[in-house]
């Protein structure tokens, strides 16, 4: 039998980061018995799990869930999970102070190609004072693939200050000011025409190598690429040779397909990278703590959870 | 007498791009003679001086002028030239594409501090993958030195991506959304709580070198500096020291004392500067141009130029 509305019992298992995720919870669940993965606690009472990358077997262990959270945007390390229970909503985080940093990001991403920075960082460690002439904003083509919370965001941030924004998802969006593109009949059309090319879309079996050299050739020559998403979605030789060919003109990463990027990689040195050690958009424990405690309330109420996933689409 | 309003004789002197604004000036006023300052010309004709560091002595030359425009944000070229005669009108580009371009500029060296890209750059290069909280934008306190029509769009601009934004300048501004100093007593109040300060001053006597050893002690430890401004206003020695103790965390300039950056210069090298080569902010050939012939007819209607330069100011 689940617990009372305002006792509930909660399992957090967070890499580490469990005791800021259980003061931010207690403060805004008084009620609530919380408990790590590691501590003594009877599976059988947990009603909430909260996980980010959970050891592997934990979930099978907790019979009377009912729901499970994530404790980051992507519930790939959820669907992946051992014996996952069929009936239990999972629920992601909306934003939680997410798009604000994406946009950060990608803002300060587009016009380090539109403004030439990764040009001119070049000439600095030549030496070589040589002004280029600056291109207009309007003219610059930002195009967003994945138009959730995040990819909205950004498109809408980017067309705020003045870059020609266009975005592609699988079902149909609309955004003020962005030119949208839907299904994977118009991935050709949208590619074409793209300066720099922002990856905002969600991992799933779909989207992995997505960006392999048959849609990067689609790119018009010179383009950029920024992906802050997840490393998977891009084939990583394919754009090490797009690169070295020069039809990528950069790229601009926040995640690789193996992290920490290993030492060998290639990425590490390569002049046509910049790279982020996944900073891009870190969760905000106290919005993520509102949002959960939001969900758990309504949840007692009988109400629907915001942020449920479909666990068909994968995000 | 000055040519009939339809007729303008007009000169230009614009180191090599003298071209290009004869074609957008011809397109405005199509009966204007435009002559350039190495062609044949009677100096006496000549009713309107377009100048962009002129070669010197060349104002001295022109008995009959109604107005001198300068083809660049900065007069101090037009101010230095020998014999300036009293009663000429000097009139300077308002804007014409540059406070976009100083807008994209500022924010992405803004967001290169808040969000750590100097941190990651440098860890990039030792082969280093280690993530650094994201700190909150709003926490992160922009100061803009210098309130004209660019350091306003800057510091606007900056306060709407969520910068806690403060301006300075000589004179009390009002700007929605930031915060406002005014006059030499309220300096040291205004650096105190700066953690990015920009840079948007005119150049004149009174602010060469204001950002000395002294100003910059006032900043915060750990402050960074945006100059795109004019190189004079900061005391390269000084600064170079600051960085060096840590007091300043990194310097993004857009401008040197010299131009081009001796060779020599420990800018080009220093691991806390990036450099770009005067590229912050490009007068637009075409707005410029529509701003010069609407002055022309306003001053052939009788009524007052806009852009005026103070010549007591300095701008």
């Amino acid at each position: 039998m689940p617990s009372q509305t305002a006792a509930p019992n909660i399992l957090i298992a967070a890499q580490g980061s469990e005791p800021r995720w259980r003061d931010a919870l207690a403060e805004r669940l008084p009620g609530a018995t919380i408990v790590t993965a590691d501590e003594d606690y009877a599976p059988e009472t947990i009603d909430y799990a909260l996980l980010w990358k959970q050891p592997e077997g934990l979930v099978e262990t907790l019979p009377n869930l009912q729901a499970i959270f994530s404790l980051g945007a992507g519930v790939e390390h959820l669907l992946a999970a051992r014996n996952l229970p069929d009936n239990v909503p999972i629920i992601r985080l909306e934003d939680a102070g997410m798009a604000e940093q994406m946009v950060q990001y990608h803002l300060y991403a587009a016009l380090h190609f539109m403004r030439d920075f990764d040009i001119y960082s070049a000439q600095q460690a030549r030496g070589e004072w040589a002004p280029h002439d600056v291109s207009r904003i309007a003219h610059c083509r930002v195009g967003v693939m994945g138009l959730g919370a995040l990819g909205a965001a950004v498109a809408s941030a980017l067309a705020d200050v003045g870059f020609d924004v266009s975005g592609w998802s699988r079902s149909s969006k609309s955004i003020d000011g962005v030119s949208t593109y839907a299904g994977h009949d118009t991935l050709e059309a949208f590619l074409g025409e793209v300066d720099i090319l922002m990856c905002l879309l969600p991992n799933t079996a779909e989207t992995t190598r997505m960006l392999d050299s048959a849609t990067l050739s689609r790119l018009p020559e010179g383009a950029a690429i920024i992906n802050a998403a997840r490393g998977s979605i891009i084939d990583e030789a394919d754009l090490l040779h797009a690169l070295d060919t020069g039809h990528i003109r950069g790229a601009f990463l926040d995640v690789a397909a193996t992290e920490p990027l290993p030492e060998s990689h290639p990425f590490w040195r390569h002049p046509k990278v910049r790279l982020t050690p996944h900073i891009a958009a870190a969760t905000r424990i106290d919005e993520a703590a509102d949002q959960i405690a939001g969900n758990i309330r309504r949840i007692a109420r009988g109400e629907g959870p915001r942020g449920l996933v479909d666990r068909h689409r994968g995000y």
